[in-house]
C-alpha cells in the first residue's frame, strides 16, 4: 500500500509532537534518518516537542541519552515525560513522610527529589511503615522481582496510601519480535491482587498534552490546536490522547503497530488517526 | 464523629471548585443552605467554579436549572461541564458526515451544534450509514431502551467510528436509597458487547480541571494550584481528578459517599482526600 | 479452503453432542439438512445429545419448538439446557421465600417450579422485600427495560441474595448481520453497577457436560470420553467447555464464527478445536 | 459473636469435604486439633474428602506432606486436587509435541507424566518452538521471575497453543499478615499482556466437585447432594463452587476470611454459605 510522506503532511503544521519509542528510536537505536527529520522540522521554523511515557529518565538524562544515540539537537524544554507529571503530583500532594518505590535508585533520584526521603521497597521494614506516605512504581529493574513484588503487595495491604504509576505501558519491545514486561505490567499484577486502581500518569491522559500546550503558549503566544500534529506509533496512547485533546494525529508504522494489522487495530479499537504514514523519515 | 467546618477550611483558599450533584444539589433539589455558602464564597472575594459531569444540559440550561431550583447567582463562566469537553472534541475532530446519538433531542441540540447534522439512533437507517461519522452517548432517556440500545450495538458493529461518552457515571441517585442506570452504564454494556473502549469525557480526567484552570488564569492572572480547593462527593471522580491535577481536595458526605462507609471507601480505593467534611453548608 | 466432511469425522465417535443455535438452527429456522444429519446419527447407532445455553424454554418446550421448526425426532432425554442447571441449583439451595426474576412469566414457570413463589421484578414492592430469597435473570423480554432494569439494580442494592444467571450469552443473532442484547448482557450491566459477580450457569462450565455424561453412563454403561464429540459454533463456550471436560471438539462455521475470522479467533483466544468443519450437514 | 460448633452441624451429614489451606492447615502447619476432627469424621462413619486447589504436589506428595505435618490418616483416594484436573486435561487433549512449563521440575514430573516430553521455559529455545504443543503454569518458584516470565510472554506471543493454569489462586498466605504472589497471579499478568484467557482448573469450577462426587458414588452407591457438606475458608472458590454444585456449604474463619469482615464479604459478593463456623476444630 502507498502511504503519504510524513513531510507532505507535516509541512502544514506549526507544531510537531513526536512520541519517542517507535517513532524516534527503537530497540536498535535511533530510527535511521531521524536526525534529518528533526533538522527539517527546526529549519522550517516549526516548533518541536517529544512526548514520552518513559518515566525512568529525567529530562536531562533523556537529552543525554538521545545525544549519545546520535541525536544531539534536542533541548530540555522540548522534552515532556510522564515522569514529570508524576514528579509534579508528588511535589504538590505528598508533603511529609517517606516515599517507597519499586525501581532503580536512578529513577528515584529524579522523580522523588522533592525534599522527602525515599526508600527502595527492598529496604522497607514492614514492621516500621507508619511514616511511609506514598508508593511509586518506577521501573522494571533495579530490584529482585520475586521478593520485591511480594514485598510491595504486603506493604500496600498493610497501609493505605497513594500509589503512583509513572508509566502505564505493560510491556516494551526488546527486539524486532520480543517484548519484556514493563513496570505498568507489574503494577497491573499488584492492582489485580489488591483490587485497587492506582494513579496512572502518561498518555492517553490529557495532562501531558496540556503541559506541552501551556509551554507552547508561553513560547509562541496563542496557538490553535488545529496547527498541532501529534505523531505516535500506538493507538491507545498517542492517538487516543491526541484525538481527545483536540489536535491532529498521525499514526506511524515504525513501532508497535504493524502494517498488516493496522486496519484491524483501528477498526477494533475505534481510535482513528487523522493521518497514517510509514514513519517520520520518509 | 466530628468533622471540621467547610468554612474553616475553605477560608484559606482563593478558588473554590464544587461538584454539582451531591454537593450543591441532590434528588430533592438544592442542598439546604447552599445559597448562603455560595454567597459566602463570593463575598469573601473567592473565585467560584462548578465542575459537573452532567452532560445533558448546556451551560445556559445548567444556569437556568439552578436558578429555578433557587440558586440564581451562578454565572455562565463559572460552569464547566463534561458535555463542553465532548462538544469541543466533536468540533475539533469531526468535520464531516452526520453524528448519531442516543439520548434526548435537547442534549443533541446543545452538544452537536457544530454545523453537522445529527440523527437519533432510532431514526438511523442501518442500510444507509456511510455518512455517519461519529456516535455520542448523551442521556439515559429520550429513546426506547430495548430497541434503541440494540440498534446502537448493530450500528457500531457495522461501522468503525469514534464513539463519545460525555458522562461516564454509571448510575445516579433518584431518591435517598434508589439509583437509576445512567448513560455511562448503558455505554459500558455496549462496550462489553463490542469489546471496545469508547472515548470518555469528564472527571477524573484532567481535561475539565485544565479547562477551568485556564479560565482562572485568564480571570485572575497567575494562580497557584495550592490555592485551589476542589470539593466533591465521589472519590473516583472528584477527588482522584483533583489529586491528580494537583489541587487540594475535600470529600463531603452529602452525596454518593456515606458516613459509615467513608473510611472503608478511602482505604479500599487508595484515593485520599486532603480534607473530609459533612457538607459545604456546615 | 477445503474442510473435511462432518460425517467423515463423526463416524468414528459413539456419542455426538451438538450445540443448538448456530449448529442445528439459526435466525431463519433449522439449518437446511439438519434432519438428515440427526437421522444419520441415530441410524448409525450413535447416541445424540443437544447441549444448549438457551434457558428460556423447558425441555418440553425445546422439544416442541424443534418439532414445530421441522425436527420432530428429538427426545426429551436428549436435551440438556443451562436452564436445567439453574433450576437444579434453585431447588437444592433456595428452600424458602419468594424468588424474584427478570424475564417472561413463561420461563419463570419452567425454571422456578420448585414450590416456591416467584414474582416478576416489576411486581416487587421495594418496601417489602424481606422474604425475597433469590433473584434470577431469565430472558431479555417480558418486561420494560428502562424501569425494570433500574428496579432490579435497586432491589439488589437493598438486599444481599444469590443472583442466578441461567444463560450468560451477552447477545444473540437476529438476522444474518444483526444481534440483540441477551439476558447475559443485561446481567453484565447490573454486575458492573453493583461490583458483584453473579452465579452463571451454562457452557463453558463443566456442569452441563457432567450432567450429560452421567446420563450417558446410565444409558450406555461405561463410556470413554475419547468416544464423545462435542460440536459447536462458539470457541468460548462449546469448544472451551468440551476441551476442558476432556472430550473431542469440532468447531463449525454455520453460526457465530465466520470463516474469514476463524484462524484469527483461534489464535487470539488460544482455544483450539480438534476438528474444523463447515457445518454438520456437509 | 457466637458461632455454632462445627460438630453440631457436621453430625447431620454423610460426607464431609474440607478445603486444605485455611481449614486443615495454615502457614504455621496443621490447625491445632485437626487430627481429632478427622478422627471424629471417620469414627462417626462419615466419608471424608480433601478438595484443594494446590496443584504443586501429587496426591502422594499431598498425603506425605500432611503425614509429615502430623496428619497421617489421610488416604490417597480421599484427596482431590486441581492439579489432577489439569493432568487429566493434558492426557486427554495433548497427544503430541513437548509441553513447556513455568514452575518446578517436581510439579512438572507429577502433572506432565503423560509420556510427552516437558521442558522448563528457561530451557526453551525461542527459535525452535514448532513442536511445543501446550504451556502450563505450575508454581511460583523453580524459575527466575524476571527472565522466565518475559520468556513465557514471548513464547506465547510467537505460537498459539493451549495454556493451562492448574491453580488460579492469585496469592497465598505466608504468615499471619503477609501473602505471596501465587502462580495464578503470574498467569493473570501474562493474560493481561496477551489479552487472552487461559484454561483455568480448580474450585469454583464444578469439575473437582464432580470428580469427587463420582468417586463417592463408586464408594457409597447413590448419595444425595443434600448429605454432602463442603467446608472452606474462601467464598469465591469453596463456597461458590459448593453452592453451584448443589451441596451444603460452610464458611470457616480460620483462613482467608476474617471475622470482622465476614458479613461485608458475604454481602458484597452475594455468595452465601449455608453455615458459618469459627473453624472445624471447635
Amino acid at each position: 500500500m502507498n502511504y503519504p510522506s510524513f513531510f507532505e503532511i507535516a509541512k502544514d503544521f506549526k507544531v510537531i509532537m513526536l512520541d519517542s519509542y517507535g517513532v524516534v528510536k527503537n530497540h536498535k537505536g535511533l530510527i535511521v534518518g531521524i536526525d534529518k527529520t528533526i533538522d527539517w522540522i527546526k529549519s522550517e521554523g516549526k516548533t518541536f516537542r517529544l512526548l514520552t511515557n518513559d518515566a525512568s529518565r529525567s529530562q536531562n538524562q533523556q537529552k543525554e541519552s538521545l545525544a549519545k544515540l546520535g541525536l544531539p539537537g534536542i533541548e530540555l524544554h522540548e522534552i515532556v515525560t510522564s515522569g514529570m507529571m508524576a514528579k509534579q503530583f508528588l511535589e504538590q500532594k505528598i508533603t511529609e513522610g517517606r516515599i517507597a518505590y519499586l525501581g532503580t535508585e536512578n529513577s528515584a533520584e529524579y522523580i522523588l527529589q522533592s525534599g522527602l526521603q525515599h526508600v527502595a521497597v527492598a529496604d522497607v521494614d514492614l514492621e516500621d511503615i507508619d511514616d511511609i506516605s506514598a508508593f511509586v512504581f518506577l521501573d522494571d529493574e533495579g530490584f529482585d522481582w520475586n521478593t520485591d513484588i511480594n514485598k510491595t503487595v504486603n506493604l500496600l495491604r498493610k497501609k493505605t496510601m497513594p500509589v503512583i504509576l509513572a508509566n502505564s505501558d505493560r510491556f516494551y519491545p526488546v527486539s524486532r519480535n520480543d517484548v519484556a514486561v514493563a513496570t505498568g505490567g507489574i503494577a497491573k499484577l499488584v492492582e489485580s491482587m489488591l483490587h485497587k486502581k492506582f494513579i496512572h500518569f502518561g498518555k492517553p491522559d490529557s495532562q501531558m498534552f496540556m503541559y506541552a500546550y501551556e509551554g507552547l503558549i508561553e513560547e509562541l503566544g496563542e496557538i490553535d490546536k488545529k496547527d498541532i500534529l501529534m505523531v505516535g506509533d500506538t493507538l491507545e496512547t498517542d492517538i487516543l490522547g491526541g484525538n481527545k485533546f483536540g489536535v491532529q494525529t498521525m499514526l506511524v508504522l515504525s513501532g508497535n503497530t504493524r502494517e498488516e494489522k493496522v486496519n484491524l487495530n483501528i477498526s477494533s479499537s475505534g481510535i482513528i488517526p487523522d493521518f497514517l504514514c510509514k514513519s517520520v523519515v520518509e
